[in-house]
């Protein structure tokens, strides 16, 4: 029988998702959760392996099992052998046919940026932070460039295990909330550190450093010693998976932001 | 000379804001830090004393020193010495006239919490929660009463040092967004464990224990028992200190984006 879940987890005092030969990666935490539930040993299949810091809100995984218990098991039940900081939030039963990684058509990113002079107290380890003032409508120029089909290779982490660089970037949007910027980034699967080294590149643009038209000439170069240092994951956050719809995952929030600017603004 | 300090932090590993005689808490590591930077030992006047786990977004301090240093060593210098879940975000020096206690005429406090059937996962220590459903309409209609100048015996700790229990709440708001609820409520000052007493019993409300009228009754009884228990300290975010404007305190966000985030993140 397979399983699928959807899970949140405040990914800063952890190691990343990938298991690790020592432990104490999100995934090996979870099957030991999953594996006390189902009396057997667990190994699960993720839709994104997130790095070291970075958090989710919206992960999915799959894994098969023989043992027969009611879908709460696997959502609270789970959740007693788990940690304060990750949390399934829903489960369910689903044909062998299902895939978390390989039916997975988009993954969506939010990358919080706190933009001010001092230093976050209360949001340490859950955004970033640059004290450089930024210019909204810059990174918005440059960052219409990375929308579509590209080789991403300026964009790629030396140790990218990825057979091909080539990804499909759907959405690149970039908000602005008081003294915080909010890039929310769409593709149907990404590179290792793409996420933080497309925002690292967009603030270089943003802070004046380059005109926004580098960011063609760094994509077209596929040469990652041109673009910006690799940005902090504290601000990185998973926030949704995309699949077929007879797959019947739970919606997440398509544009929370616009929803709540009013509340927020008021 | 007197130096006016704004400050956040996150309150979930420190046991309040209030100097212990085994240090700790909020103010004996803010004194620590000042005292650094002073070359001699500052003592802090607040203007509220936040409970264990309880975090602040905005809160105030004064104290005096004979040390001269420019303002910025009063802000980024601070935050050197202090740990990466406080930080000092304004500074300015004004006279002896100020108090952070006495001169502040109304204290702002935004309370945070997850109603939904499965734990938090990313927010924990940051938000309250609640999986039973809870009825908005219901809760707004009994927060009404409580408005305006009342003797707060019902929502008073024991231990509540105040002379009087009486108070006068100036405003409760109650927003719903996704499956957060934001309580925002406002007064001359607090009794304690205030906040978190009413949002207990707007809670028994909400969930249907009690008419939306048992607020009247209740606030009348002056009876601390027939009230709800003290809700969780984890949502609760000090947000805002009013002053004189001759003062002239920064601003602070209306409705803030920090504390918010989780909820858009939905």
């Amino acid at each position: 029988m397979r399983i699928v879940l959807v899970l949140e987890y405040n990914g800063s005092r952890y190691c990343g998702w990938q298991s690790q030969p020592a432990g104490g990666s999100v995934q090996d935490i979870l099957e030991i959760a999953l594996s006390k539930i189902a009396c057997h040993t667990i190994r699960v299949v993720t839709a994104g392996r997130t790095d070291a810091g970075v958090h989710a809100l919206y992960q999915v995984v799959h894994f098969d099992t023989q043992a027969q218990r009611p879908l709460n098991a696997w959502v609270r039940g789970v959740n007693r052998f788990l940690p304060h900081d990750i949390a399934v939030s829903w489960a369910s039963v689903v044909s062998d046919q299902f895939h978390a990684r390989y039916g997975a058509y988009e993954r969506r990113y939010l990358y919080l940026l706190l933009n001010r002079p001092v230093r976050p107290g209360l949001c340490h380890a859950r955004v970033g932070w640059l004290h450089h003032s930024l210019d909204l409508t810059r990174m918005q120029v440059a960052a219409k460039m990375l929308l579509g089909e590209h080789d991403f290779t300026a964009f790629r982490a030396a140790a990218c295990q990825a057979k091909s660089p080539v990804r499909r970037l759907t959405r690149l949007e970039i908000y602005r909330q008081n003294n915080f910027f909010i890039f929310e980034i769409c593709a149907n699967a990404f590179l290792q550190h793409m996420v933080r080294n497309i925002v690292g590149s967009l603030v270089y643009v943003g802070k004046g450093k380059y005109a926004p038209e580098w960011m063609q000439t760094l994509l077209e170069s596929r040469n990652r010693t041109y673009a910006a240092p690799t940005f902090s994951a504290a601000g990185l956050y998973l926030a949704g998976v995309s699949y077929d719809s007879i797959w019947q995952l739970p919606d997440f929030i398509e544009y929370p932001f616009e929803i709540c600017l009013p509340a927020i603004l008021r």
